[in-house]
């Protein structure tokens, strides 16, 4: 059986440093319970950053690039795959994790965000906007969660793993 | 050159009927105006009024299938592009559109606003809750419009066209 | 119902002077016929002279191109689609192809054959060497046909259209 | 820095008993170096064969999956990439392992070997029809090498890695 693989999806360039220090900290956390971790594979921002948590903590890191060959790849990726699909990788991201953490906004984040519910994946959201909430509350009630920290996040992504026909 | 390609994007089977009444308004109008339409090609909902719109109107219409080959096709679709790309393909559909109207909501048509976005197209909601255009201003202001009517995405499509550097 | 869509792939820049005449004339036909001509969409090789060709004749040409934006597209495109996947793009280019003409050789084009034949797609093979004829017959015997000119591959594609159960 | 990821590409349902046996033993040498195996992911046919021997080799193995979900994946996969791209996943596979290994023939196997020549990434075929050979080293001299056997392979694969600016 394959392992069990977590998505953390989040702004590049446009990572706020508290994005990127809930990033590391999501990396460490999935590593450490023994989960993989994938990214969208590049070196800033969010993806960057929860590829180094995971790294220091000592897990496995899969990184799913936009680009055809290694150009800007987080040095914290063990495992690169180049798509050459450019913002189209976005889809394989969220179909290859089986719970989806979105840490920070942005619209490449968002896009991933609506494609995980497209294909009835959950999604938890960290340190998104009262308006991003809402509106993916109203869109997707059933597939979205909100968590306030890290530790939150990775208990509820415990329980989306438990459920029956996840 | 190349022909000018509006792309209307919205919900296949969660389409409402107001939805597809006014998916249907816009594909007339594009046809009338002399501009191609483009849609995600399937025969449900948004994608298939427009079709028939603009078909009925006398224009051409290209279809982005999610398939390999010719499955729930809108009859009035003239181009079928087959991508096997699954929900993949929604990022071709708005890099393939100059100017993009999402009529009506869901996660598909979310995922296409927001990978518009992530593109630097202009994106024209029609017929969307507050929420959702509340959340798309606050994300991207500079590239979010609101038509409250077909007619009014129409003329507001002529504007963007028109702007420098679209 | 859609239009009748025949493709013809080959090399972009290392096309011959040979391969552009015959991709010339192949446009030519195709859009004489009543027929849209799609291909690799470039402003190089046998891509652009197939579609000066259709232009030439008044046909109508679409291209699937690898980029996320008009880039070097053949200025005689009228469908310009954007994927974005770069020679990802191909299996879309026979996908959406009813019949594929592959004129000239490099490795761009044998992959087209490869996944057009993978597809169940016929393809016919103009101006390729011996070992490449014999290599794809031997491959798929039921799917690959040898034209010694254009007019010959035309011929073919009206049989192919008119079969059974293609 | 990423792993060493080796690709092993081969026919599913048409491979032979034999293409299955190498590839079990390209499996068992890849883990046994130490490198990462990346294959096509299904349960059938060469893929399935060289992730079991990688599995029992005690290797990682990342497959790359034509579908949306877990449906019919070898289950001696670690990393499951589900891609939902159908055949467009090929260019995948090639372009995100470090030298490719065809083992056996099919369609499916001949369009990724030349894409992996239009990428440039060096080809090494084993189990391949003279004719086969023949064509593909009149295509592309320089990127295409022959094994004889699995051991064989393995030292290109060595000599290739070492070579610069591959």
């Amino acid at each position: 059986m394959g392992k069990i693989i977590i998505g953390v999806m989040g702004p590049g360039e446009g990572a706020t440093s508290l994005d990127t220090q809930l990033a590391y900290e999501l990396g460490q956390l999935i590593a450490q319970t023994g989960w993989v971790l994938l990214t969208g594979g590049r070196n800033v921002g969010v993806m960057d950053a929860a590829c180094r948590g995971a790294r220091d903590a000592g897990g496995l890191t899969v990184g799913i690039l936009p680009t055809d060959r290694p150009i800007a790849v987080s040095t914290a990726v063990d495992i690169p795959i180049y798509t050459d699909l450019g913002n189209g990788r976005n889809n394989l991201n969220v179909l290859s994790s089986q719970v989806v953490i979105a840490c920070g906004m942005g619209t490449g984040t968002v896009s991933e965000v609506a494609l995980a519910l497209k294909n009835q994946k959950p999604v938890i959201l960290l340190n998104w906007s009262e308006e991003g909430q809402r509106f993916f509350q109203s869109l997707s009630p059933d597939e979205i969660w909100v968590a306030d920290r890290p530790e939150t996040a990775i208990q509820l992504t415990h329980t989306l793993l438990s459920a029956p026909a996840t």
